[in-house]
């Protein structure tokens, strides 16, 4: 089990998008850069952000990227979700309904206990990753920091930040 | 992210293997026909869970497989990281130290908080799937039964045990 790289790479990104100021944008290519990434790869990630209502896209040559809503309200599991899709990590394929002998399909009205278990933990998991914000993860970040991370990401947006007429 | 149907299939023939009796072993190919599953694909998971120490192993051409301790002692947990191995599904490959303009690697010592956030969620999830156990499964099953699933296992088990000499 593991989840596409673009989910470290879209929660940077959205906490990166989190520092704009009012009006501002980041275009993809200066999101790729800050972080090291391929721009097309990061891309992909970010147009599901913008499909999910995470992200705002601002069209045009001095478009960009910006934070559909307040990083409160952006969760790391909205993020998840944007990212790998809503499905589940553990699929059932109802193999007890398999084979030769078959029990009565009323048994099968239920989900299988084994799925049921294995969604439980799914919804803990969820439930746990939907607790913590891109705001929070602000907050954390900014109480080790002594300036020097905080004056990374200002001097990146300083000559990357682009304003719009909004 | 998507765990393999493995996991699915690792559970049911775990959960099938909890009903033989004392000294009885099931075939790979037995029970893959059980699940109507591909016998060499199964194979491969029942090599890992007895890799893990979940299932034992008797060689030979009246061998099989069956539990290698008691189903109260097997979690979802232990199968799903037998089948799926170790490592958390997100996985941080430190994005956060690349770009241009870095900050002081002793910023990097402690993990990413991001990183530390979605492990943390991880750890949740683990520790709901390590609550239940094969034996805790068979309970569920068992208040739901009218007999006939029970009878139908009863049924393929009589056909296809193996007694061994142990």
């Amino acid at each position: 089990m593991k989840m596409s790289d673009g989910v470290e790479q879209a929660i940077h990104s959205v906490a990166m998008l989190s520092g704009l100021s009012e009006g501002g944008v980041l275009s993809a290519a200066a999101l790729a850069e800050f972080h090291g990434v391929s721009t097309s790869y990061l891309l992909k990630h970010l147009q599901a952000l913008s499909g999910a209502g995470i992200l705002d896209t601002v069209p045009g040559p001095r478009g960009g990227y910006k934070l559909a809503k307040a990083a409160e309200e952006i969760s790391l599991l909205d993020i998840l979700l944007a990212v790998e899709g809503p499905a589940p990590a553990f699929r059932c394929a109802e193999i007890r309904q398999r084979g030769p002998n078959p029990v009565s399909d009323r048994f099968f009205a239920k989900p299988c206990n084994i799925s049921a278990a294995m969604l439980r933990a799914e919804r803990v998991y969820r439930a746990e990753l939907a607790k913590t914000s891109i705001a929070d993860l602000g907050i954390e970040l900014n109480a080790l920091d002594d300036g020097s991370i905080a004056a990374r990401g200002c001097a990146f947006l300083e000559i990357h930040e682009r304003k719009t007429a909004r």
